[in-house]
This record gives structure tokens, C-alpha cells and sequence, in this order.
């Protein structure tokens, strides 16, 4: 353990420190806004400033006002008023994150020995119409700053673009000092933070909570509001934008308040992003009227490479390997598997567009970079003839023989003479054609050309621009190392040039390194700390947790840890799990929600005891070599002071009754349409009562049902859930029982958010079901209603979770049988707000069945369903139950000789039957024996199979029916002359195709 | 000339380093508040902070938000928001001086080369009940920054006191950078003022002044009040206070807008005023009930002497010098003449209740410096005998001679045996007594005593308390030296030792010196630059202007510019002066535009030609050896900005018509019981009109008053003299003729200001006189009837001045002698909006009455004039021109033996006619010829003087009336046995009496 005997900087030193620092790098300092601001990125020295090409610097500190967050100053962690320091870069200076590191040093923070990592959190302000992407900072586990690449701010697409970087005052200080309340933090020498701010903590809190006159403020809201239009008027953009704030402020006193109905969000927000954006529609132009009086930024001038670069690349007397390198800063965990299989397939395309020979491909990836490496690469492409095609060799000559224009028009094109053309035949007729040698570039050529070309391809999910024109990619791309054997192939792009060097951990003693050769690159890599392969970073995280958690006398399930450690994995590039404890007094609360903590907030592995249960440790994982004790240390306390809300959350909600909680949903807007979450969840309750009844529940169920209705999502009043959104439901069970409902009400409860995810649980009780099945119809309808079907990736509601959860639902409960997908939703959507097309429903409908559909493609248990199959029962997707018992019963039935025979008799009738042939016929009509056995075999099934429509039975008993349809094909000539008896023949035909297809979709066995 | 090649520090490096060196002297930084305040002051860290016993060390950045300071970013010196650098010291650390000079040398200011000066300026916002004394700091005659002992916040004495200092950035920065507009301040590296604020300078000052909706913002006031109160009455101070500012900020706004009214202002005020209290004091109550938090400052302790320590001063063998230095923090230039004149008076009289022989006693004093000499201090007091008086004989002894217990009682009660009595007669009685002799103590003793007493018992006009607890005086007191010859007088007070070591200039190189003896202290001092004798600063700094002012090839009028010589005489203690230049394009200026600016705002001497015509040129006096270039070009630099100021308001109120600057007059509160300005201007007007018309003046004089009286006080409402308001009356003619108004109307208005103090010109014309007179009695009649007399030193409205006005006018100008005191007092009152009782009339007339007695008293021109012969004039007060030609010939006839006779015969007369005798007689009562013979000279002379009262014909003509009276008084016995001829000759008497009394109150004489 290293350590400094240093005192650590006060709170005052450290933004001192900050700014000397900042200034130091040509930012100028401002002041904090003299009105009361949520943070800092909206003082006009960032909202107005980020706009236009003009080039900005600042860093500055920011008093930020959240009144939702005054807790009396009872919370050891939660202020009405925290502490912003704000940076603005503009334009990218294309190292943020290292001048940044190099900040940290400056406030006593030794980075080699904390583990600092950039953790994906893309920053929106829809108030505002803002968003960029960026990072969380994490020091040991504690979020310490946000980090910022803003894309776009007031609406307006940010060009150039600026990096804001937004340090957490309060929670740095509490972490260097090792104080676990924020009134403890040494704010100046001989005084605490809860010393100057403590008494203002608690009376702004009371304002905030208690005392604000909500009629005065919302008057004080439309005021400014008003004012500021006025000023837009005027097109005066400065004083417009404070009120504006002012608004923004007013209106956050009054959700504090809880004064704000879904109507008023609605309208407020609609009101404060539109003002926001005509200030910076309007600060814009102004600045554009004053000619940019800060100049205009330049991007980044394209690097010098000498013309002949590629050509001096020595040319290779034998296969050599590529080793490509996109260095790049953090990519969220997704986009590194994804970026490297799109580099993959990039690079195998385009290099199978060329003729030079290779050996295999393979790309692997970190958070810092993907890296291709390809065998084998031949020295230069083969060489080939190309053959031109040239005019006709009729028009190529004149009568005399002597090369017409266009014969020697052609000639001249090819740079050649006509003497040294040939002929050559193009089906019949004959051309003048050129035949040259093509010689193969050099391996170096065409790397250089496909290479660049990958880069600048490189696309993500979602893209974000930086200081590279041109490039657009998911974070920014920093370097680029492409060594084809020892030799640099040589290229630029954007503003970047290829080279020979890479980047290894930021900590270590030479970060940057020179890489000689190719060959073995990724275990050069290796052997400065990196693991570049995604396989190998899992296996070392599973195998080190595993090892840890020994110490701990428990184990950790990474089969159940599976997506987490997938996450994990693409977080480090060195990873180094670490074993840490929290205090025993937490294993009270529900182990939901010390997990859920855990997994989603600081993605440590929790670590169980032999009978699964919850042990007080968990693993983080590390980047890099660090002090370990120090960053246990900061995990713990992290960890300790998250639980320390969750506990307060926990003892606050059981002091609060349900129905209070409820009471609170009438505040969360569901969609502006659609109403608030209290509505949805009235609606959720209406639908499950008539679906329990539909579905023929029991009265001890449907008074299950009735009452969890009643509470349904209760617990999104709760302030654990309002804290841990992922708590929905398990909270609402806790809460439930605690609160004396029964247990059938409280799992009901927890059911009706169940499946959360492909594979999560499904409803255990009918009654859970029913309300599961309701919540999503509500939803299905609702959405589809108003026109929000998912497109492409976007799919904000989670709609096809949705009608997964509703087929996995249906499928698991035949006894719900009654409820089928059409009437759910027809149900659903007689209790929307708003009106509901016919053909809204029969979309949503049909989107719920391709996920069947898809289900019962990919389902495990079916996996040797074909898709001919699973068409073949999709007609009874309606009820997914009987379409999956039909499928199994089909699965069964493969191989069934006297099934094919049924199936191939059925084909007979199905094929000769047209579309929409009236099931009707006469026996008068009948004019030999085989159309009576027909019509008698098909009167007989029809009575032997009653009611029942499934496949088990119909595949029973229709064998008789196999001979006399064979017979009657064989005999009786359906197509007769006498239209009379050619209809009544499709008639019977069509009697027992309409049977025959209530129970399968036969033609899809063909 | 000194000079650094050091870059000067761009303004963020500036108020980074007055952190960085607060922060370093136990400072804490708050940020600015969040929403705008129009000072630092108001901030709470300040406001709230000041309050109560707990310490509190500050040191914060805050964007000060002047509305009304809006200039669209056009003034070069001027904008809606400048930056305020605010330290608050609780307590008084004792230095405060010396740490604030100690943080110029940190921003780069060498103070050794700077004239840098505390010229007192108390500070007072009446909004929030707060004030305190100190100075504004100049740098070169440039204000820099206010410092001020804080005595009184939100109406609540402060204990402790705290000090605070309030540094003006912008002003700091381009003296510094020696730019002269605040645009080009070097805001940040590479980028300037103008840049960053440019914009938002110029959008603000369109909202303040232009755009501000005025109904939304009087509502918004209404609102924050209404918040504010509500906080109150929840027992929240600190979001209360919130509210308080928005409330100052909106009024600030709306005042900008020019949309606040008389009624209005008074109203808003109170409302702030008293909120301010309410919090000032429940922030108090709160931080008691908290147990004060932060502690308790502890007065500092008395410093410790030996008990011995007087005892131990060796006893003098002959008389010597005492020199005793009470050293203090720059006085005001009036309190430097007082407090010598204190200490003088203070020092007589306590040496004088002692036995010690002294020789005389000198008391010299400079700004920081009162130093009394006293010669020939015996060594000793003389030994004297004490004589207590005992019991009365008759009691001592009881009748066997035996002492009683009264005489046993006495004895034991003296010290003394029985036996050791003496007795001793008082009056018929004897006393047992008590002799005792009384050695007399040394001189160290006896000085030691009376010295400590002098310090505690300083006072001046306006006191303040310090870090000195029971001190109380204009400015701390930090030093006492006190030296019998070469031996200190030891002895302590308060926190203060007395001691040998003085102060000298603080950039000498040994700021304090040892001194040695007591002999010569004045000289010593003087050897170190400091001039303690006023005398010999004053023929320093007029020998030294004059000399200077040849160089300008001009001169100083040492003599009209007195007042002047006398405070800056008071304002250095090492006179420097220095000659510096204007542009010339000022002179174009009214020349009383700039002397007001040099004489008013920076205490220059202003360079005359040999006509007498302003030079480009001035003469400053710095305090101290400096780099004199560098201090001329500082207050030249001050000087043309404020030239250029005063440029801009000439110029844009030559662009205002006269009336709508008068329209302005409606918002200047006069006085809220006698309503605003134009109330006043209206008053005046028609008095004067009444006045004219009393007085009989002719057509065109009538018609200039009326004009005149149309436009009264119009140039109150201009922007010059609401800069400069001593420049009123005077703009107001220049103004008129350049609006083309007579050369009498503009006359008028300027010669309705004067006279402006004693000494000053009257009125030249009769229309000027008149309307002078109203304004004066319009002043007088409504404050007397609103009980606002004056009272001890405070006359807040100037009445002594006006009523000496009224005075001076009168007595100047005969022909207006139909216009009396008491008449022009009663045409005012009844134009008063208020009812003046008939006591205050009577107050007023008496007041000023007394005001022409001391005038007649003091006047040069009648430097003989006796006490009585005054007096004998005074009854002749109502009409002051008619009671100065009388005095003016009893002058003349004094010595004259004829008017001696009369005057002694009208005494006779006098002296035996009782009060309210009527003057009534029968000529047919007469018993005698000498009766008739007085009778028939009173009738004769009553006929002679026609309607004549004057002295001079009364005085040649009364001749005839000494021998009848004499004659009547040899021959007839007045007080006849029969009443009736007893009444009549009283009767004939009381008219002789009656008619001289109508010229002169002949008592007086005797």
C-alpha cells in the first residue's frame, strides 16, 4: 500500500487547485450564474458558448440547485445544493482524458494508485434538447465526473464540437478526505462543510419540501416564462436565457413541492425546451450579425505524408502478418464486440475486393481498441490481364479496312496503338478489345488504401463526432497502429496518421509504446498488462472472482453473472478483481436490492455462501495494477454509502403506507397521451379483472387479482424504486408483505412485472399471470394506438419485451387459455384514452406473433424445429399455448407414416381447393360412390374430433380420412364440365380443408 | 521612475491571487450568490455572517448587479455588472490596514511607488438598517476599494465589529493595465473583457433600462415579498433572505426603467428595510438557539504590566518634557483639527485637577497621529496636608472627658490613635479632626493615571467601536506612545500598552521607529517625513501648489480654495504634491464641471491663468515619497475618466428638453411627508411668484421668476448633477441658455441655489433673490412643521445654511424689505402639504433670527459691533436689511454726545413705564408746563419722522425731545398719589417709550 503523508486538500483548495490547474490550460475562469442553476452546463458560459464555431475555454465552479434533492441535510450524501466544477473544450483538444488524469494529480489524487475508469453515460437534457456521449469517471467504484463529448445543445447540432467535464465537488472531497457524510468534508482549514452549509441545507430543504408557495411559484413560473418570449422578441438572447433558467429553477421548486401534474410537466417542459431553443437559435445568429468576434475554430489540418510513403515501404520477400490497431477511448461495453466483428467484416470484404492473398482474419477488442490481425499476407497482389471491350468489329473498320474513328478513339483511350489491339468475341459478335498486364500492387498499396477506408467506415450504434472531420464513430478514435510485418503502412485519415505506436494502460511507465513487428502483437500487448481478447479478459474475471470469493468461504454464480460479466469484460483492459466486504448490518434489506446495487450500479459480482444465499462481499473488478487496498477501500465505501441510502429509503417507505405511495403515480407522466403511471396502472387493474374473469379464474384468485389491481406498481411511489428503477415490483412484494397484504398479493405483485427480460421468471400464480398479461396488453394497445410501434433498434417502451412476455406468458399457462392475444388486446384497448384503429390493433397483433414466431424458432427445447413447423402452427398463434402444444405434437408426429399420409392427403385437398371456395355442397349432387365415402369420412371425423381442434387428436383420427381423399382423387374427376357438380366437389373439398386447417397450417409441411 | 518588466496580471489571475492570499490568511471562499445582488455585501456570507458572536473569516468573488449603472456597455468606466472582491474579518483582527496593503503588493500594486490613501467614506444602506465607518482606498486618487468597519447590520449592533473590504475589479485592472475602458481589461489570456462580457453587457443594459416589463416585475416584487414574509413567519432566514434580494434586485430593475414613484420608493424601502431586520434578527435568534456553532469571539486581553511597572520608572531629578501619541487609523480631515482640540482641552483639565506642575501643553495631530507635548513636567507632585473633619467636640467627649464611640469610630476609621487627633473650627463649632500629610506622587504616577483616562474618554462626531473593547472613536486607535523624558508612562488601555514605539509613512523602511526621548518628538517625526503640525502641512502644500504652478505657467488661488487647502491638509501626513495636465478638449466643459469633479471627487487643486481662466492642469497632493510619474499618470488617468463622464452626461443632456428632464423630479423623494422633488420645485415656484409680487418687482423681473420658477430645480433631473450634485443650479444655467432660455431666467436658476454656504455668492438679480428666498423658506416652513428642526450637530437638510441665506439675501437687498421673515415663513406654510402649527412658525422665525444675531455678530464688517448694540438692532430682525442700516448708523453714532443724551433720556423713559402701560393720555390731566412741554415735543417729533423709523432720522431729530424729557423728569413726580394723573403721565411716557421702540431696543445701550 503506498500512501502520502500529505493532509489532503480541502474542499476550497481543491477547487482552487482545479482552477490554477484549468486556467493553466488556457481556460478562463467565470463566475458561478447569478441565478439559481441545476448545473453547471446550463451557465451561458457553457449552454450559449458551445454554440457557433467560435473556440471556448472555461472551468469554473458551479453551485447546483436540485431542490428534489433536499433531504434536511439528514442525507449523508444528498444536498439541495452541490458543488460543480465545470470545464468546457472547445474545440476537442483531442486529449481530454489525459489532460484530465493529469487534473486529478493536481487535487492530490495519485491515479496509479486508484483505479479511474471511464464507464459509458451518455448525458441528455431534453429540457434543453442537448445530448452528447461520454463517460461516468469512476475513482475506485465512485462516480467523480461526468464526461462529455456534447453533440448537440439547445436543438442545435454542435459544430465544432466541445468536451464538458463536469467534476462532483462534494463526492471527490468525501473520497479523498475519507469522511462519510458530506458535513464532515474540511471544507477550509479549521472549518466543515456542515459548519458553512449545514444551516442552509436544512432551511433550503424546508423551502424546497415544505414551505414554497406552490400558486407563487407557478405564477413566478408563466412570468418568466413570458419574459423570455418577450426578449426572444426583442432578440436579445443573454437576458431572454436567464429567465429561462429562472423558469427551469421555478419549476424544479415546484416538482420538489410535488405540485406538478403530468398536464403541467408536460406543457412546462414543452415550454422550457422550446425557449431553450430559440436562445440558442437566436444567440447564433447574433453571434454570426457580430461576425464571430472570437474568430472561428479550424479543424485539425490532415498529417503531412510524404507522396511517396507507401511506395518507400520495403517491399516483403515473403507472407508477413498485418497488425491493425484503432485506438479508440472507452467504448460502451456492447460496442466493443460489435466493433470488432464490423472490423472483421469490413476488412474480409475489402480485402477480398483486391487480389492480394491472405491467410486468416481475426479481431479482437478492448474497451481502448480493436485490433485485427491478419496471417500471411502476401507480398503484393497477383498480377492479371485486363481485358477492354471495343467497339464492334463491324464499326471498327471502314470498307476499306482502314480503323474507323471510333476504332482509333478507342485505341487512343487505352493508350495504345491500334496494331496492339486484339479481338475478342462477346456471344456472337466480334470487338476490338485492349489486353493489358495488370501488375499487383504491393501488399503496402493496398493496405494503405483499405485500411483508411475501414476507419473511416466505422460506425456504431449510436455515433458521436470529435475533432476528426470526417470520422464519426461511437467514442473517439485516438490513434491508429497498422504494421504489416515491421513496416508502418503508411496512410492518414482524418487527422490522423498511422504509425507504429500504441497505447497501453495509462498508468504505466512508458504509456506509449513502440511495436517493432507484427507478429505477436497481442501478446506484446499481454506482456504490458493489456488483454486485447474479450476471451481471454472473461476467463481471467471468472477465474479471479472464483478465487476470491474463496477467501470469502463462498463462491460466485457466473453462470447467473453471465451478462454481467460480459459487461465487465469490455470495462477493463487489465482486469484486476478485487474482493471487498460490507458491513453485515446490510444483509437486512432485501437481497434484491443489495444485488441490484451491485450489478447495476457498480457491476461488482456478488458472492453467495453454499446454499446461495448472500454473503456480506462482493468482487469488483479493477483496471490495472493499483493499490489494492486503497481501491477495496473506496469500493467499500462507495458500496457502504449506497446501502446507507437504500437503508434510508427502505425504513422511509415502511413508515409509508401503500395506497400513499400509489397516490404519487398521478405524478409520474406514463406518455403525454396515454396519461400519468396512475392511470396506466388503473387501467393494468380494470384489464386483469376481465381477463380473470375471461380466463374462468377462481374467486380466491380473483380477489387476488382485484387486490394487487388495486396496488398495481404502487412501489413506483416508493423512493427506493424512484432510486433503483430496476426494483420495480420486487420492492412492491417487499413492501406488500411487510405491510400485512398476503402473500398471494404480494407475489401477484412482483408477477405482474414478470418476464423482465428474455429468460427472467415468468408469473409463478395464475393471478400474477393474469396481471403480467394486462400490464402488457396496456401497453401493447396504448402504444401501438398512438402510433409508437418500435422502429428498427429503437424500441424506448420495450415493446417486443412486451409481446415476449405476453407469448412466454400464454404459452406457460394453457389453462389461460381464454385469453388469447386478439381479445387482449381488443380488451386493452377499449380502456385507452385515446381511440384505437382497427388496423393499430391487427399491427400490434401481428407483432405479437412474430416474436411467437421468433421464439419458437430460437426456443431451446424446440431446437429442431423447422421453419416449416413453426409456420405450420403459427395460424394458432392466437392462443400460443395450443400453437406450442401443436408444434410439440407435431415434433412427435415427424417420422408418423400414417401423419405423412394425412398430411400428404390433406396437401391433395388443400392444393385444388381456390382460395375462398364456399364450404358447401349437396350429396344430391354426388355422382359416384367416392364423393359419398368422402362426405361420410368427413362427417364421421367431424363427429369423432367434437370440440377438440388439436393436433393429437385430428392426427388420430384423421387417418380415415386418408383413404377415401385418396380414393376420391384417384376416381372422381373434381374439375367436372358441369359447373353444378364441380362447385359442389370444391364444396366438399373446401368442408374438410376448413376442418383440417383450424388444426394446422398443412401446406407449410410440404 | 521605477518599473517592473512584469506583464500585469490579467483579471482572472487577479481575483485568483486576492484568494489565493485571503485564503492564506484564514479566509474561507464562498461562491457568488446565486441569485444577483447589487454587492457583496448583501451576499449572506456576509450579511448573515456579520451577525452575532461568532467568528468569521471570508473571502469571495461577487458579480455586483447595478441596473441603473446600465450604459449598453458604451460608458467606458461603467456597467450593469462589475466585479466586487469582498474579505470580511470577524473580528477585527487589529491590522486590517496592513493586511489589505499587503494584498495590493500581491496583485502586482508596488505600493512604495503608489500614492495609496484611506480618505474616509462612511458607508451606510439604509435598505437593509446597516452602516459603518471607514474610508474609500485610493490608488493614485483613483477608489479602489471600500473598507469599512461594519457597526450596524439589518438594525442590529454588531459584536463584534466586523471589517470589510470590498475591492472593485475593474476599476483595480485597468489602472493596472493602464487601459481606459473596461472592454480592453485582459479578462484571461488572449482574450479580453469586452470579449467574454461585450454582449451580455449590452442585451442586460437593454433589458434593465429599455425592455423590462414593469407590471410583471412590480409583481414579481409583490411576490418575493410575500415569500419572504412567509419565511419569516416559518422561522427561516436563510431562504426568507433569498427572497429579500430578488425583492432589492426587482426594485433595482424597475428603478432602472424609471417606473418606480415617490410613494412607490418610500414603500419599497420600508418593505426591504424591514425584512432585512426581520431576518437579520431570526438568523440571529436561530444561530443562539444552535448554541452558536462556530464559537464565540473572545475579546482580546488586556496586555499584562508588572504591578510594579509605574513604581519602576525612575524617579526625575528636574522637570521634563512629556510627549504623549495617541496613534489611530486615518481620521476624517474635520476630526484631526477636533481631536487635537479634545486632547488639548482633556489634558488641561485632568493635569490642571492635579498637584503636578507642567509648562505648556501643545497638541498637534495628522490623519494618524495626535501628539500633545507638554513642557516641564515636574518631577513630582507637591506634598500636601489632608484635613478630615471629625465628630463634633461636644460629641467626642462624653462628659468625663472619655472619647465616645463616634470619636473611637473616627480615629480607627483615620488610622490614627485618639491621641493623634487634632481639632480644628468649623464656623462656631469645633470638630475633632484629622491632619494628615499627603505625599504627592511622582509624575510617572500622576500621568500613568490621567493619560489612559484621555484615551478612554476620546470621542468624535460620530464614533465606532473596534477590536478595543470600551474604546469608541472616529477610527481605531492603535498605537500609544507616552514618554516622560526618555522613560515611558506606563500603563494600559483596553487592548493597548502605551510604549515608545510610533508609527511613521507605512512605506518607509522601518514603518516603526524607537523613540528615545520626548524631547523634540515633533522634529524626530519630521526627520521621518511626518508633518504632525497642521500649520506646517498646509504652508507645505500651498508653497508647494504654487511653486508646481509655474511650471503650468498659472497659479493656485490658495485663497479661494481654503476649504480645500484645510482637508487636504488633514488628508496626508507627508504632503507630496504633484502637478499633472488634462487634455485640453475639456476645457470646451463648463469650467465648474471640472473644478467641481477636481475639488469635490479628488481633492485637487484646480491651475488658474493669469485671468484668472482654468489651465489643463492640476495640482494633487500625494501622501508620501512615491514614483511621482507614475502617480501623475495615475490621476490623470483618474481624472480624464471622469472627464469623459462628465463629457457624456453634457453631452446627453444637451440632447433632453428642459422639462423632461424636470418630469424626472416626480421620482426624487424630497421628503416623504413634503413629497418629491417636483412637489418642491412647485412650492417654490409659487411662493416666489407671491414674493415677486410682494415685493413690487417690476414686469420683466416678475416675468423671469415665473419662468424661472417654471423650470426651478429642472437640472436635478439631469444626469450631470445626478452624478454631481454639487453641481445643481449651476447646470441649471447652463442647460438653460443653451436651450435657449434669457440670460435672466438662467441667471435665476443658478441664483436660486446660492447662497451654497457662508461665504458664497448671493443672488445678483432680483429675481434670483426672490426665488432663492422661497426655496429657502419652503425649506425652512416644512421641515420646522414636520418637527425636523435641527438638533446638535445633525442638520441633515441644511437649515442652519438656509436660514442664513434668507438672512444674507435680505440684508444685501433693501428693496425687497416688504418681504419679511415672518411673512416669507407664513406665505411657505401655507403651501405646505402638511398643516404648520403656528409653534413651529414661531420656532422657525426665532431660529432664524437668531441666525442674523450671530451673523451681526460675527460679520467683519461690523467687527465692533457690541453684543448689546446688536441686540438693540435685533427687534428690527423681521425686515434684516433695516436692522443691519441701524446698527450700521448706531456705529456711526456711537461717540456722539447728542445721541448719548437722547438715548439716556429715552432710558429714563424706559426704565419707569411697567409693561403693557397703553399708550394712552389726556392732555387735560397735565398739571403742569413741563407735562405739556414733552407733549407737544412727542407730537413734534412724531411729526418730524412722518412714516420714517430709521436710526438716522430719528437720531437727529429725537435731540428735541432730551430736554423736555429730562425737564419732565426734574420737575414731575411721576408716580402721583392720584392714580389718574398717575396713569395719564405713565400714558404719555409709554408712547414716547412706544415710538422709540419702533427704532431700536434702547435698553440694549445702557
Amino acid at each position: 500500500m503506498s500512501s502520502t503523508s500529505n493532509e489532503p486538500l480541502t474542499m476550497q483548495e481543491t477547487l482552487h487547485a482545479l482552477t490554477e490547474y484549468w486556467t493553466g490550460r488556457g481556460c478562463m475562469t467565470v463566475q458561478p450564474m447569478n441565478t439559481e442553476v441545476g448545473a453547471g452546463t446550463l451557465n451561458p458560459a457553457t449552454f450559449l458558448r458551445v454554440q457557433g464555431p467560435e473556440p471556448w475555454r472555461t472551468a469554473y465552479v458551479e453551485p447546483s440547485v436540485r431542490p428534489d434533492d433536499s433531504r434536511y441535510g439528514q442525507n449523508p450524501n444528498r444536498l439541495q445544493t452541490h458543488t460543480q466544477f465545470q470545464v468546457i473544450l472547445k474545440p476537442d483538444p483531442g486529449n481530454p482524458q489525459e489532460l484530465y488524469l493529469e487534473s486529478l494529480k493536481r487535487i492530490g489524487i495519485d491515479i496509479a494508485a486508484h483505479d479511474i475508469r471511464f464507464v459509458e453515460d451518455n448525458w441528455a437534457n431534453p429540457a434543453t434538447g442537448s445530448w452528447g456521449l461520454g463517460w461516468e469517471v469512476w475513482l475506485d467504484g465512485l462516480e467523480i465526473t461526468q464526461f462529455t463529448y456534447f453533440q448537440q445543445a439547445g436543438g442545435i447540432t454542435l459544430d465544432p464540437v466541445s468536451v464538458e467535464i463536469t467534476y462532483g465537488i462534494e463526492r471527490i472531497l468525501m473520497a479523498l478526505q475519507g469522511v462519510s457524510n458530506f458535513k464532515e468534508i474540511r471544507y477550509a482549514p479549521g472549518i466543515t462543510y456542515g459548519e458553512v452549509f449545514g444551516q442552509a441545507e436544512y432551511e433550503m430543504s424546508r423551502y424546497y419540501l415544505d414551505e414554497a408557495d406552490v400558486a407563487a411559484n407557478r405564477e413566478l413560473f408563466d412570468t418568466y416564462a413570458a419574459e423570455a418570449r418577450r426578449l426572444l422578441d426583442a432578440r436579445l438572447p443573454v437576458p431572454a436565457y436567464t429567465y429561462v433558467l429562472k423558469c427551469s429553477h421555478t419549476f424544479n421548486v415546484l416538482d420538489a413541492r410535488g405540485a406538478i401534474s403530468t398536464t403541467e410537466r408536460a406543457k412546462a417542459f414543452s415550454t422550457m425546451r422550446n425557449l431553450s431553443q430559440q436562445v440558442a437559435a437566436l444567440w447564433g445568429a447574433r453571434r454570426e450579425e457580430e461576425g464571430h468576434p472570437l474568430g472561428r475554430v479550424q479543424p485539425p489540418a490532415s498529417p503531412e505524408l510524404p507522396a511517396d510513403a507507401v511506395a518507400a515501404v520495403p517491399h516483403l520477400a515473403e507472407p508477413a502478418p498485418l497488425a491493425f490497431e484503432v485506438g479508440v477511448e472507452e467504448m460502451p461495453p456492447h460496442e466493443v464486440t460489435q466493433a470488432a466483428e464490423a472490423v472483421r467484416a469490413a476488412l474480409a470484404e475489402k480485402l477480398g475486393g483486391t487480389r492480394l492473398a491472405h491467410g486468416a482474419i481475426r479481431v479482437v477488442a478492448s474497451p481502448r481498441r480493436i485490433v485485427a490481425l491478419v496471417d500471411e499476407i502476401a507480398p503484393r497482389e497477383e498480377d492479371h490481364q485486363q481485358t477492354t471491350r471495343g467497339p464492334k468489329l463491324a464499326q471498327a473498320f471502314d470498307a476499306e479496312g482502314r480503323p474507323t474513328k471510333a476504332a482509333e478513339g478507342f485505341a487512343r483511350g487505352q493508350g495504345l496503338e491500334i496494331g496492339q489491339l486484339t479481338r475478342i468475341a462477346v456471344g456472337d459478335t466480334e470487338h476490338l478489345a485492349a489486353v493489358k498486364h495488370i501488375a499487383g500492387r504491393s501488399a503496402a498499396e493496398v493496405l494503405a488504401a483499405v485500411l483508411p477506408e475501414i476507419v473511416r467506415e466505422l460506425r456504431s450504434d449510436k455515433n458521436m463526432r470529435w475533432n476528426a472531420p470526417g470520422l464519426s464513430f461511437t467514442r473517439p478514435i485516438r490513434w491508429i497502429l497498422a504494421l504489416l510485418g515491421e513496416h508502418v503502412v503508411p496512410f492518414t485519415v482524418s487527422s490522423l496518421a498511422s504509425g507504429r505506436t500504441t497505447r497501453v494502460h495509462r498508468n504505466a511507465e512508458q504509456p506509449e509504446l513502440q511495436v517493432a513487428h507484427a507478429e505477436g502483437y497481442v501478446k506484446l500487448l499481454a506482456s504490458h498488462g493489456i488483454l486485447a481478447d474479450a476471451d481471454a479478459r472473461r476467463r481471467l474475471v471468472v477465474s479471479g472472482a472464483d478465487a476470491l470469493a474463496v477467501w470469502a468461504d463462498g463462491h460466485v454464480d457466473t453462470a447467473a453473472e453471465s451478462a454481467l460479466l460480459d459487461e465487465i469484460t469490455n470495462l477493463v483492459e487489465q482486469p484486476t478483481p478485487i474482493l471487498g466486504r460490507f458491513e453485515e448490518k446490510y444483509l437486512d434489506l432485501p437481497s434484491q436490492i443489495l444485488t441490484t446495487v451491485m450489478r447495476k450500479h457498480q457491476r461488482y459480482l456478488p458472492v453467495l455462501d453454499a446454499s446461495d444465499r448472500l454473503l456480506p462481499n462482493f468482487v469488483a473488478v479493477a483496471n490495472g495494477r493499483c493499490d489494492e487496498d486503497r481501491v477495496r477501500a473506496g469500493n467499500e465505501a462507495v458500496l457502504r454509502a449506497r446501502y446507507e441510502d437504500a437503508a434510508f429509503f427502505w425504513n422511509a417507505d415502511l413508515k409509508t403506507p401503500l395506497l400513499e405511495m400509489k397516490a404519487k403515480l398521478g405524478l409520474l407522466t406514463f406518455e403525454r397521451r396515454l396519461g400519468s403511471m396512475a392511470d396506466r396502472a388503473g387501467r393494468i387493474a380494470h384489464l386483469a379483472d376481465r381477463l380473470a374473469a375471461a380466463a374462468g379464474l377462481g374467486e380466491a384468485d380473483r380477489r387476488t387479482v382485484q387486490r394487487a389491481g388495486e396496488l398495481a406498481k404502487f412501489d413506483l411511489g416508493s423512493q427506493m424504486v424512484t432510486e433503483l428503477s430496476g426494483l420495480a415490483g420486487t420492492m412492491a412484494r417487499e413492501y406488500a408483505l411487510r405491510a400485512g397484504e398476503t402473500v398471494e398479493v404480494a407475489d401477484a405483485l412482483i408477477e405482474t412485472e414478470q418476464p423482465r427480460s428474455a429468460g427472467d421468471a415468468l408469473p409463478a400464480s395464475a393471478a400474477g399471470a393474469v396481471l403480467a398479461l394486462a400490464d402488457r396488453f396496456d401497453l401493447l394497445a396504448g402504444l401501438f394506438a398512438i402510433g409508437s410501434a418500435p422502429t428498427g433498434s429503437s424500441d424506448p417502451y420495450g415493446l417486443r419485451r412486451a409481446a415476449l412476455g405476453v407469448i412466454s406468458i400464454l404459452r406457460a399457462r394453457p389453462e389461460l387459455a381464454r385469453i388469447t392475444l386478439g381479445g387482449g388486446l381488443a380488451a386493452a384497448a377499449e380502456l385507452q384514452p385515446v381511440s384505437v384503429p382497427r388496423e393499430a390493433l391487427d399491427e400490434a397483433h401481428q407483432f405479437a406473433v412474430r416474436r411467437l414466431e421468433q421464439a419458437l424458432l430460437e426456443d431451446g427445447s424446440h431446437g429442431g424445429n423447422t421453419v416449416e413447423a413453426v409456420r405450420a402452427v403459427l395460424p394458432l398463434a392466437d392462443a400460443p399455448a395450443r400453437a406450442e402444444a401443436t408444434l410439440t405434437e407435431l415434433e412427435r408426429l415427424t417420422g408418423d407414416a400414417e401423419f405423412a399420409q394425412l398430411a400428404a392427403a390433406l396437401q391433395r385437398v388443400r392444393r385444388i381447393v381456390p382460395a375462398g371456395t364456399e364450404p358447401l355442397y349437396d350429396t344430391a349432387l354426388f355422382e359416384g360412390p367416392a364423393e359419398h365415402a368422402l362426405h361420410n369420412a368427413f362427417v364421421e371425423l367431424r363427429s369423432r374430433l367434437g370440440e377438440d381442434r388439436g393436433l393429437a387428436r385430428f392426427a388420430a383420427e384423421g387417418r380415415y380420412l386418408v383413404g377415401p381423399v385418396n380414393t376420391f382423387f384417384d376416381q372422381v374427376m373434381v374439375m367436372a364440365e358441369n359447373p353444378a357438380v364441380r362447385a359442389n366437389r370444391l364444396g366438399l373439398l373446401a368442408a374438410i380443408d376448413g376442418l383440417a386447417a383450424q388444426v394446422l397450417a398443412w401446406a407449410e409441411l410440404s
